[in-house]
């Protein structure tokens, strides 16, 4: 639901074409491939159940009390874990708990840029990025992508000219398009980061969401290769992977930052909600994780592959794009000039919805993408919505 | 604990001495009068369990999935039933909910000032408040405070001269100082704002929290009768009356600040822990908030007695201060030139530990100084709390 806000919102839609879009939305019969929220079918009711019991029987006053600002010890611990697991070996005492990844680049925003510094974005980008770094008044610029991530060599010929300080990128399965930065460009970018002193913001909410085995090795990990893990800040959330609901995320800093991010977290809402923090440790404790994350690929893989096979028989004079190899979204372009924003009033009139890809761009936006997610939709409904798009063109 | 790492920053003291200072405090036998906490043996266990129970049972999906920025209809209501009930005569849509009043401030601030800008703060204020004012990099100024709140006419002469944009004050049972601002003060603030187009931020965790039957109108009341409500922001929380834990407060914006403020808010953590808004929305429905608050007032009123009648026996001679009519601080000063901040150290080694004054001054502080909280002391403990002090002097 909130993506239709954002997006609609990031579109330039007037508040009551938002109002508007939200009522169809939500109207029996329409199909939503707008939003990027996981499928609640797959939230692992068992699970979660039992950890909100356990901690309401056993830690009731200290889940109801204030808590640190840097997070719950237990859950700080397990995250560490996880992130070993990941490849980014940190400490405990460098995970620093957020109210989900949200939060994590407003901190880091609020903590790291002046009005003016550059930032380094991809396009097209997660729009709430562009969104913090707006608030935050940086001198924005955008880097193109292909088929294996951000143009790294666009970004070597940009740091010539330009005093970047922070890039910013969501190195796997990437929000809008899907893509996953290849390793030479990972390798890479990390170089140019070493060589010129800018900070990456490696931002991970999907890396689990694999539909293969493959893993890429994390910025951070090629940053500890090459010495220079105090350049790199990693985020990442439970939203995509156990709930959304409970605004549980997480940054992963040098202490140099660290220092100050703490002040702001302090600040901005004292600490994340002791509840939320000591339910997803106890829910971590039950080690029932790795098999909630292999439902979700799986889950996720087929839904995929439907969304996509549907696309390819139905819209592929139409449209073009390539298939992805995890996350929650598919990347779209028309594959001659159309207005995709345009489109979608159209596509409304048929009760099926996607994201204009136009709001995902900081400068020269491309008005023939498009984000289609198919996360939270059946197999029916994919196949349906594809209908409804082909009856609208 | 997380009161210890505010006062210890905002005195100054470096990062050692605040691990120091916490190490202390967990010792067994440490008395604190420092956390601005409430009493965890009040918490409504029966209550909050129950409506846990209820949101688990029946809207699990919903509870875990994300949710709108606004806040979540349901309690958006119940919130609006509340403020009603207090005087603020407001409608759900006018209320928007935050992860705290901590949240709230740093919303308002960051939508609200720009570098520069004028605010207003009472003299001595919260210190938490300073910090979002340093951040947004506001241009702070003072207000002198005696028994009966805020010098309004010093602020009358202040707009004179300084284009002041914003006021905030907690004024009822303020904190640090404990205080309320008489009638005909928060009338002449509204009619000052008024008249020069300031805007009144309404600071109201603690108003609920009332000793007497007396009820200060709302700053939001006069400005109803005046007919300037677009000036005032009105916030408050669940903090001290439910629990702080789970971190839910709100604000009660108009129409033009809201518009703005929402977007923050997105950017800030996209919206606040939907399980704990609806955990605290069903609780509401349970109706066991009056009794829940009628036991605190009964609570506090009893150890306010207690600490105020034993510093009286025992430091009347060395320390002034006036009881407290709700709230839970009591506010001091010595009546000699003293440094409460050296003296925390020499308190510390008689295991007991206070907030230094000096720390909630954003200029010309003054040193003799010191908030003691009693709220999750024992009658017995306030008593030796009070012996050990005495003994440190």
């Amino acid at each position: 639901m909130f993506e239709h806000q954002l997006a609609s919102r990031a579109t330039g839609l007037k508040p009551s074409a938002v109002r508007e879009l939200l009522k169809h939305s939500k109207l029996p019969g329409v199909i939503s491939l707008g939003g990027g929220i996981p499928a609640p079918e797959l939230f692992d009711n068992e699970g979660i159940q039992l950890a909100v019991q356990q901690v309401m029987a056993s830690q009731f006053q200290e889940a109801m009390q204030y808590s640190l600002s840097e997070g719950y010890p237990p859950l700080r611990q397990a995250i560490a874990d996880i992130c070993r697991a990941r490849g980014v070996a940190c400490d405990a005492s460098q995970v620093y708990i957020t109210s989900g990844s949200q939060q994590s680049l407003d901190i880091v925003a609020r903590t790291l840029l002046n009005p003016g510094d550059v930032v380094v974005v991809e396009r097209p980008t997660y729009l709430a990025a562009l969104q913090v770094f707006q608030l935050a008044q940086a001198n924005i610029q955008s880097v193109d992508t292909d088929e294996d991530g951000m143009l790294v060599e666009q970004l070597a010929d940009l740091v010539q000219t330009s005093p970047v300080k922070v890039v910013y990128l969501v190195p796997t399965f990437g929000n809008p398009g899907g893509k996953t930065l290849s390793e030479p460009r990972r390798r890479r970018l990390v170089e140019l980061a070493k060589q010129h002193g800018f900070i990456i913001v490696e931002d991970d909410p999907y890396g689990e969401i694999s539909f293969t085995d493959e893993r890429p090795q994390p910025l951070y990990q090629h940053a500890m290769a090459l010495g220079c893990t105090d350049q790199v800040i990693y985020t990442s959330t439970f939203s995509k992977i156990l709930a959304p609901g409970m605004r549980v995320g997480w940054l992963v800093m040098p202490e140099w930052l660290a220092n100050k991010a703490i002040i702001v977290k302090q600040a901005t809402d004292l600490h994340t909600s002791t509840l939320s923090q000591q339910i997803t440790a106890q829910y971590l404790s039950l080690n029932r994780l790795p098999a909630q994350i292999a439902l979700i690929r799986e889950d996720y893989r087929k839904k995929c592959e439907t969304l996509a096979s549907a696309l390819e028989a139905k819209l592929g004079d139409h449209l073009a794009f390539s298939r992805p190899k995890g996350g929650m979204f598919l990347w779209a372009h028309f594959r001659y000039p159309f207005n995709a924003t345009e489109w979608l009033k159209k596509t409304l009139e048929n009760r099926v919805v996607f994201v204009p890809g136009e709001a995902f761009y900081n400068d020269a936006p491309d008005v023939t993408t498009l984000r289609l997610s198919y996360s939270t939709v059946s197999h029916e409904g994919l196949v349906e919505a594809v209908d409804r798009l082909a009856k609208s063109l």
